[in-house]
C-alpha cells in the first residue's frame, strides 16, 4: 500500500466534500468457488482500497464525519488461523498503516450503525455488487432505513478517484508495462495448430511471474466477433486471426488493459489487412484527438466516422459516414464503446454507476451501440482511459438487422455476406490525459500489421 | 458433460433413496470481483453438476418426487447477451442434454416453491456456502419454513457421490495426469533466485494449456510450515525447499490434487533429506495400508506413528510413538489430516459437511490435529482420496506449546530449537480404493529425494 498519508489525505478530502454523515464502507469477503474454504483469489473492494488500502477479507470501516471518528471493524486471527494461513499483522497494525487508530470487533458494527441511526445520522453506503454486500446491508438494517446507495457519496468518490495522482500513475504504468509484455509474449508464442488456451496460458504466466494478477478474465479467441468471448478451446488455424484482450493488475490493485489482434500465420491476408488498417486509423484518430476539454463522445464519433469511411471504401457501407454514425448504422460493425476510465478497476468505478463516472450525471443515449459507451464526458488532466476501437462481423446481428431491413441506406447487406466469416478485430492501449494532450501508459506494443508480422 | 443417461440415472437413484419431498438445487451465479461484470471464473455448484451437468450461471432445478416433476429454472439470452457473450444453447436444449424436458423462467421458482409449501411438501435443500445462496433461500422464503439444510438429502447425495463410477474415474485420472505434469514442470522450472510466483506461473500454465482450470488456489512456498500459504512473493534461495500443492480441474469439474517438496538447488541437504525420508515413509506406510474396510483414521494413526518414530530417531521426540500419537503430541509436527475424499470437489462434498462425508455421521474427535481429519470412516471400493502426510516446524506453535509445557514427555523442545527454521514439507498423491486394495490415479511424479534431484 501507499504511505498512510495518502489514505489520510483521501479521507480528509472526502469528509471535506460531504461535510456531514456516516460513511459506511464494506470490504469484500472471501468467496467460495464450490465450497466455503475453496476460495477465489481475494479481491478487495476498490473504494475500500482507495480510502483504507487494506487488502484483507472480512473488514468494514466507517468514517463518521459528525463524530469525527474513523474506525476499522474486523477480527483478530486465532492460533488455528495462524497454523493454516500464517501470521498476519494485528487488526490494530493494519489500521495504523492506513492512519487509523480505532479498531473494533466485527460484531460491534451493527450496534454502531444502530446507535448512529437512532441519533438521526444519515448512513451513506455504496451500491452493493456482491450478494454478500446485500446480505450485510440487510442484516445491518441499513437497507430498510435508507433510500438506497448514497448519490452524494458516489459523486464525492468519483470526483476523487477520477484524477490519478503521480503515485497512482506510477502504479498504473507498472501494470501497463506488464500488460504490454503479456501481449508481446502472446505474439511470440502463437503457432497455428495451438489451442487458444495455450496462448492465454503463456500470457497469464507473464502477469503471475511479475507478481501481478489479472485485471479481468482474459480473452484469447479466433472468434473475435464475440466481444467478451471467454471460451479458449478452439484450435487456431492458419489464416485465422487471434484477438487478445488481457491485462495485469498490480498487487495494490491498479489495472492495465490492452487488446491485440494477431495473424495465426506469419502474415495477415489482404482482406484482414484492409479491415485492420481501418480499425488502426480509427485508433490513431482517437488518440490524436485526446486532450483536456474534449467530450469523449466526440472522440467516439470521430472513431466511428473513420470506421464508416473505411468500410465505405470496402463497399460494405454507403452514404454519408457522419449521417450513418448519427443514425447508428456503424453499430453493425462497432456495437460497443471506444474506451473507459481505468484505475483501481479496469472499468474504473463501474460499480458506482456509469452515469456518474462516464457521464458526470448527464443522461445516457439509448441507441444500440452508443448506449454501450462507458465514457462520454469531457476529459480532464489526470484521467486515465483506454482506447479500443474494433470492427466486428457478428452473424447473429447481420441476420437480425437484415431481416428488419435496418439501415439499408447505409449498409450494403449483399457485400456484407462475403464478410460473414471475417470474425472481428480490435486493438487497445491505455492513455493518461495530461495538461496539454495525452501520454501513452506503458511500453509500446506492436500496433501495425507490419510490426505484428515482424514478431510472428 | 456425460451422456444424459448418467444424470437421469443419478436422479433416479436419489429419488429412490428419498422416496418423497421436493428437492431444491440452487446453481451458482457469477460473482463480481470488484464490480458486477468483472467476474471470477464461473464454477457451478458440484451437486448441481452431479445431477444436472449444466455449467451455466443463473440456473436452479427442482426434483419434485411427489409430483414426479423435474424442472430446470433459468432465462434465455437476449440479442445484447449474444453480441457480448456469443451464442449459447437455449434453456430447453441445455435441460434436454441432462434428460429434462421441462423448463421455466427463473421468476417462476418462487411461485413453485410457495405452492409446494402450501401443499405441505417438505423442501429439501443443501447447506448454503455462498452469500448468494443465503439471499436466494431467504427470498424464496425457504429459510423461514424449514429447519435448515436437509440431512436426508445430504446423506442420500453422499451415498451416491462417494462411489466414483468408471466414467468419473477416467475424468479424475485425466485431472491427475495434468496435475502430475504441473508438478513435473515446476520441478524442471525452479532455479534459485526465482520468485515463488514464477514457479506457480509455470505450473498453472500447464493446467490452462490442457483446457483445465485449478481445482484450488496453488501453494508454492518456501515457508511450507504454513499449511495454506498463498503468498508467492518470496525469492527462493539456494538451500531452501519449495513446497508445492496444486491441482488441475477438468472442464467437467473433476479434480486432481498433489503436493511435492523440492530442493531449490540441485541437492537436498542431509537434514532436509532426513526429515523428507520420514515423511516419505509415512506416505508409503499409509498407501500400503489402503484397502476396503480399513477405517481411514487407522491409516492416519499409522502415518502419525511412522512420523513419531522417525522424529524420535532425530532426537526431536521421545517416549513411545503410539502413546505420543494417542496423546496428540504428533500434532506439533503434523497438525492436519492425512487426506480427503476427492471428486467434483478437491475436498469432495466439503460443503455437505465433513461429518457426513468423512465420518458417516459419527462424531469427530476434538483433539488438536486429529480434529482436522476430513476423513476417518472405513474405506470402500470406488472411493477416491488423497494421501498427504507432512512434517512441519511452526514457530508460533512451538512457542505456544513450549510456554504451556505441553507434551514435554514426548517432545524434546531443546532439540526442536535447532529446527525452528526448517519450514515444512509434504507430498501427496491421489488413490482409488479398488475391490482388493488401491490404485494410484494419474502418472507417477517423482517422490523420493533421488528422483527429485534427478530432475533438478
Amino acid at each position: 500500500m501507499f504511505a498512510k498519508e495518502t489514505y489520510i489525505n483521501r479521507r480528509y478530502a472526502l469528509k471535506k466534500t460531504l461535510g456531514t454523515g456516516l460513511l459506511l464502507f464494506l470490504g469484500n469477503d472471501e468467496c467460495g468457488m464450490n465450497y466455503e474454504d475453496n476460495t477465489y483469489r481475494f479481491r478487495q473492494d476498490s473504494s475500500f482500497l482507495y480510502f483504507f488500502g487494506l487488502s484483507y477479507a472480512g473488514l468494514a470501516a466507517v468514517i463518521n464525519i459528525d463524530e469525527d471518528e474513523e474506525i476499522v471493524f474486523g477480527d483478530e486471527l486465532t492460533i488455528d488461523h495462524i497454523v493454516w494461513m500464517g501470521s498476519q499483522p494485528t487488526l490494530k497494525e493494519k489500521a495504523t498503516s492506513a492512519g487509523i487508530t480505532e479498531t473494533r470487533p466485527s460484531t460491534h458494527l451493527q450496534t454502531y450503525i444502530e446507535q448512529a441511526t437512532a441519533k438521526g445520522q444519515a448512513i451513506h453506503y455504496l451500491p452493493p455488487y456482491r450478494a454478500e454486500h446485500l446480505l450485510k446491508l440487510e442484516r445491518l438494517s441499513v437497507l430498510r432505513q435508507s433510500t438506497g446507495p448514497s448519490i452524494p457519496l458516489i459523486r464525492a468518490i468519483v470526483r476523487l478517484r477520477n484524477y490519478k495522482t503521480k503515485e497512482e500513475i506510477t502504479e498504473i504504468e507498472r501494470a501497463c508495462n506488464v500488460t504490454a509484455d503479456m501481449h508481446i509474449t502472446a505474439m511470440k508464442t502463437l503457432q497455428p495448430g495451438m489451442r487458444e488456451c495455450e496462448v492465454s496460458a503463456a500470457l497469464e504466466a507473464v502477469a503471475q511471474a511479475n507478481l501481478c494478477s489479472l485485471s479481468f478474465p482474459t480473452i484469447t479467441t479466433t472468434r473475435g466477433q464475440t466481444l467478451h468471448n471467454h471460451c479458449h478451446k478452439n484450435i487456431v488455424k492458419p489464416g485465422d486471426m487471434l484477438l487478445i484482450d488481457a491485462g495485469a493488475e498490480t498487487e495494490m490493485g491498479y489495472a492495465g488493459d490492452m487488446s491485440s489482434t494477431i495473424c495465426a500465420g506469419s502474415r495477415f491476408s489482404t482482406r484482414q489487412k484492409e479491415v485492420y488498417d481501418i480499425q488502426l486509423a480509427a485508433h490513431r484518430a482517437a488518440v490524436a484527438a485526446l486532450k483536456p476539454g474534449i467530450p469523449f463522445e466526440e472522440v467516439y464519433d470521430l472513431a466511428c466516422r473513420t470506421i464508416c469511411e473505411g468500410l465505405k471504401g470496402l463497399g460494405l457501407m454507403k452514404g454519408d459516414p457522419a449521417e450513418a454514425v448519427a443514425a447508428g448504422a456503424h453499430a453493425m460493425f462497432f456495437p460497443c464503446g471506444l474506451g473507459h476510465m481505468m484505475g483501481l478497476d479496469v472499468h474504473d468505478m463501474e460499480n458506482l454507476g456509469e452515469i456518474w463516472v462516464g457521464y458526470d450525471g448527464h443522461p445516457k443515449n439509448t441507441q444500440f451501440g452508443r448506449k454501450s459507451l462507458r465514457l462520454a464526458r469531457p476529459l480532464e488532466p489526470g484521467f486515465v482511459l483506454t482506447i479500443e476501437p474494433g470492427i466486428y462481423f457478428i452473424p447473429e446481428l447481420i441476420d437480425y438487422w437484415k431481416a428488419e431491413k435496418r439501415f439499408v441506406e447505409f449498409i450494403n447487406y449483399e457485400r456484407l455476406e462475403d464478410y460473414r466469416d471475417f470474425t472481428g478485430l480490435r486493438n487497445e492501449e491505455d492513455y493518461l490525459i495530461t495538461e496539454t494532450g495525452t501520454r501513452r501508459l506503458g511500453k509500446k506494443k506492436p500496433m501495425t500489421t507490419d510490426e505484428i508480422e515482424a514478431l510472428r
